[in-house]
């Protein structure tokens, strides 16, 4: 296309165009027509009936209409595909190529997705992998650029990304622009290095989602002010609303690890719902594999009683409105062809899904597609992201007093539990070590772990918010060794260890965060991983890899390990 | 700016954001605070309360601020400014910047404008004339780019516009899209040079107004689907229906010829309402003076029953929206201050109105504002466009059998009546002529008038849709020279002769549609003009100038006059 002149373009585009009057004015035969649909209108707000014909994977025109090929969905409901608005693709353990196998049955038919974990582990590269990675997929993946990496100067994570590192990706087709300014107290703050992220998203003319829990007031203010158009992070109406009025789009969030759809119910009225759409932030195997995706939600939000056509609009219309991606979110011509169909809402079983005209699950499976080709040199360096020497039991045979963290069941916030100078089992504290792993700068944060349950062995992971360094947690310094070791040797993953025995394992290595295996395997791997860990005494209050994956955040309370120590989140010093 | 580096661009962004950034957050004082407001939340759709920060001409937040300057509007209701989704300029009658003057006054700070009028008679010229008269003015004048220049392949205008004509003025920072597409057959017939008219709009991401008045079923279909997002000529709900549950955005239109806004109050409901604005597409001085713009039709709404909220968002925040105006329609942090004060919404009496934090009307009169700079070839070029030889009464002298145009009272549609080879005065038989004004081809068409009801002298003008050639009514053949001569003198406008004497004129010597003088001076003259023409015996019921600026305008049936001669619209056929 590089050499495509503007009348190259604009005579490529006529061709379809004309064609597409042509066949709306009924004077050719439709690609598609889906007969006898009763379709949602999100702009009359009803649901509508006739045939809908399809030219060049665009909805054309909706009346009566013949077509090459033509469905009969009998007076079935069909509704606009749906739009995740806020998304980390990788925290599905899966290239996006299985993602979208997995998704597709549930009506998800374009993602809006931050590539913040690879960022953290590959920078500018591994925002190139998940372009390269999601091309020309039966969902359209579009991405926010990540805008915090790292997160914290605490981090040591394997990219530093600052505006101009990110800046050439706005020229990108499918960049929507900057991905949650989590970092907010730098935005209020006046942090110029933060401020000049959200200048330059603006000076391309893209939009800024944020990320700010419970900000209130002047503060608040001056947040949006700054230009932070949204906001994922609502857990209650009160703070939603606040947002809402001073002009953020809501994404009402139900993932694996926030569930905020049913507090956040009162913001689906005809008073606020124009500004609210759905997001999952992060979605686990087995959580795709059980609940579904955003069709979860729709169910969900219309079971508790929210109108309908009004569930839909915020799981497609608002979100598309948002992003302005104008070509989706409704049925209407000109629009993209992407349909589910359902039974009734209240059912709300997913009977078919197209994607720009083309049936890509029929009810029973997802019809193949191509694998998206990825340039050799990026595929290589994303399988090759562990820099870390071989490790002994010396390396976690520290025998100064280190600081206790304090798991706290079902919560990811933890407590301040003292200090130890050895592992206790009996008392269940275990020793937890952060092993950089980037860089082979050889750093070894090392501390005291109690709550997790462990006797036996160690489980190490290298999913671990945001660097992706190795965590591991212990029994005894030998399987440490042996669990972060294997980890390297499988280029990533998850492993848990006894006797240097491997007891189970999920191989992740597209950049230690991913698989290149099927959702089913990962998810059967992950299970079987995590029974592993519960036999090794694992509490089973806790979610054995996904808690002690958010064990190296410095950004939440109480205590964290970071690769230099145990860190007091509140005062950002090390104990 | 041409010279700005990208560094430069950035850097100049982020003195002005830290700045808005520390106001917001309280640790600055503002630029300007209205205090103690009751503004309209289009977010939340309620009244809220407080004080509304400005800094840099954005507002930056909404609770409790102090600033440089505080205006205490004690409680009174403060209104996003208003905007005009679409008007041509040139039916003021006065340049751009008295235009402004006229319409702040009424609340308007934004105007989506068509230089249709102008186009016709200096083509791309036109429209730069036009972006420069507008730059800077405390009225933001954006534009869309003439769809249709000619009207019809019969018109002779002063320039045709191709798509590659008007393609480079799309990276102007002002130009929206590309206007209303009246060519509607031309759309669903899929003649390729109306097409890439489109695809070029589209390829530069921008929006596509259109007009087309009644079309339904699978031609609608095919219209929407070629691109064209918007409608402004719908005069019944079942039509604007129509083409919203079809995803068009209905701007309702109440202008100087159109009031469509009675029959359309059924669209301003919940239901409906988000995909709805206001425009007047004319509006002629004494109806700017006496009845205003936008705000009449917010005070009529209201007036009417329609939710004063629902009314308020359809003036601005919807515009806004579609034109994809981020940064206007809602007081909010990080939009305009662009503020309009009443008392209350029954009386909507316009106290102050704010541009970009500026007080450009306090109650009583306009502040004074820079005058655009206007490249002196293009000013001069703008007051040349008359290119027609010194007339004579033997150039009217035709004594073939010419078909007579019946006017129809109150309308713009014509009757046809036969045919006349004199003029009889007594009968009502007038001789009426379109002389080509811009290339001094020497084309005279020719042919009788009935209804208009003049007894003596002629009367002309160079406003004449769309082309705007003179077109000349007379009882006589050597007052219609005579009045046509003087237009031409006067480089453009509108002549009353008798006998060889003017007996009322306008003059519009910028491109022979538009004043230099103020809109009161414009507007005097005008009705001085009517009084002398309704004394040569026009009849009351006709608007003497408005009227005849229709006679040439061959999409309207029944007969029109085209400087080849009396055409059937219908059969296309000249008679």
């Amino acid at each position: 296309m590089g050499t495509e002149s503007y009348t190259g373009k604009i005579n490529r585009k006529m061709g379809k165009k004309l064609r597409i009057v042509e066949v709306a004015a009924g004077r050719e035969k439709a690609d598609l027509v889906l007969k006898n649909a009763a379709y949602v209108n999100v702009f009359s707000n009803e649901i509508c009936h006739g045939d809908i014909a399809v030219a060049e994977g665009l909805i054309v025109g909706m009346g009566t209409y013949s077509g090459e090929t033509e469905v009969d969905v009998a007076g079935r409901i069909v509704l606009p595909g749906f739009i995740d608005a806020h998304i980390h693709l990788e925290s599905a353990m899966v290239s996006p190529q299985e993602f979208v196998k997995a998704v597709l049955p549930h009506g998800t038919t374009t993602v809006i997705t931050d590539p913040h974990e690879i960022a953290n582990v590959m920078g500018a590269d591994g925002i190139e992998y998940m372009l390269q990675a999601t091309e020309g997929l039966p969902v359209d993946v579009r991405f926010m650029l990540p805008s915090c990496v790292p997160s914290t100067p605490m981090d040591e994570s394997g990219a530093v990304l600052d505006y101009r590192t990110i800046d050439s990706f706005y020229d990108h087709p499918r960049v929507q622009g900057l991905a949650e300014m989590m970092n907010y107290p730098g935005v209020i703050g006046a942090d110029p290095q933060v401020i000049e992220k959200i200048v330059a998203a603006q000076a391309h003319h893209k939009k800024i989602d944020g990320h700010a829990p419970g900000l209130v007031g002047n503060d608040l203010n001056a947040y949006i002010a700054a230009g932070v158009y949204s906001d994922h992070e609502c857990s209650d109406p009160a703070d939603a609303i606040a947002k809402l009025e001073r002009g953020q789009f809501i994404m009402i969030r139900e993932g694996t690890a926030a569930h905020n759809l049913e507090a956040l119910l009162p913001l689906l009225t005809e008073k606020y719902a124009e500004r609210c759409m759905f997001c999952c932030d992060d979605k686990h195997p087995s959580d795709l594999l059980e609940k579904g995706h955003i069709d979860y939600n729709v169910r969900e939000a219309i079971r508790r009683g929210v109108d309908p056509i009004v569930a839909v609009k915020v799981a497609c219309h608002h979100a598309a409105r948002y992003f302005l991606l104008n070509n989706r979110g409704a049925i209407a011509p000109g629009y993209l062809a992407d349909f589910v169909v359902i039974d009734d809402f209240q059912q709300f079983h997913i009977l078919q899904v197209f994607k720009k005209g083309v049936e890509m699950y029929d009810g029973k499976e997802v019809k193949g597609f191509q694998a998206p080709e990825i340039d050799p040199y990026l595929s290589n360096r994303a399988h090759d992201t562990f820099h870390v020497a071989h490790l002994t039991a010396v390396d976690f045979a520290e025998r100064r007093p280190r600081g206790i963290i304090g798991m706290v069941p079902g919560e990811i916030v933890t407590e301040d539990q003292g200090y130890s100078d050895h592992i206790d089992v009996e008392w269940d504290v275990l020793k937890i070590a952060v092993i950089e792993r980037h860089k082979k700068t050889r750093h070894i944060g090392i501390g005291y772990l109690q709550g997790y349950g462990l006797k036996r062995g160690a489980v190490a992971t290298s999913v671990s918010h945001d660097s992706h360094n190795i965590i591991v947690v212990g029994a005894n310094e030998e399987d440490m060794a042996a669990a972060a070791n294997r980890i390297v040797e499988n280029k990533g993953g998850i492993v848990v260890m006894e006797d240097g025995q491997v007891k189970g394992e999920v191989i992740l290595s597209i950049a230690g965060i991913m698989s290149d295996d099927t959702l089913e395997n990962v998810n059967h791997a992950l299970e079987q991983a995590k029974e592993a860990a519960f036999r090794l005494g694992v509490s089973k209050e806790i979610d054995p890899f996904m808690t002690l994956s958010f064990m190296s955040l410095p950004v939440i309370p109480t205590l964290r390990l970071t690769t230099r120590g145990v860190i007091d989140v509140m005062t950002q010093q090390y104990i």
